[in-house]
């Protein structure tokens, strides 16, 4: 048993996304990403079996997903992806997501 | 792939905690529970392998393990426990939290 405390993790980069690992486990691998306005998480996929969540947890922008298509994501908003299905984030504001990956590839 | 709203699950209940099940696959399961200040989700385990989450979403309170012990739970603090651990929540203020299970069993 342990806390994590995303405010901990409050850090942006200018010239690329800031990435922390939460968390490592057979189980989930619990990441925390920030980007600035502006900043993309490219679209990409794994071959891997297993899923995904994508969780807005400050600001607002778009999840991505095949052929750039964009879907609104605001703060409380969570995509549920396969891992192997084409995903990704774009910031309109400084955007945190938390990302859930079970089981970690 | 799907996209789940936190906005809209912003439901309390007076008489016991509002619970609404947001995702469910063989990767993970995914609830959102609602407790008024003053609710207790009472100090439980399931004897299965694997791992959860308790992510405070929104309001403040404790996170509860054996014999009650409480550790302090603010809005993006999140608890990592083992499914077989003893672990519950209290909550001070009207609190929202997210739970991950995976898998689920």
């Amino acid at each position: 048993m342990k806390t994590l405390h995303l405010s901990e993790t409050r850090e942006f980069k200018e010239n690329g996304i800031k990435r922390f690992l939460l968390h490592d486990s057979p189980y989930f691998r619990v990441l925390n990403f920030n980007l600035r306005a502006g900043q993309v998480f490219p679209v990409h996929s794994h071959p891997a079996e297993g899923q995904l969540t994508i969780q807005v947890v400050e600001g607002k922008g778009e999840f991505l997903a095949e052929n750039d298509a964009a879907i609104e994501a605001d703060t409380g908003d969570i995509l549920v992806s396969e891992i192997s299905e084409p995903h990704g984030v774009r910031a309109k504001t400084d955007m945190r997501i938390l990302v859930t990956i079970a089981p970690p590839f």
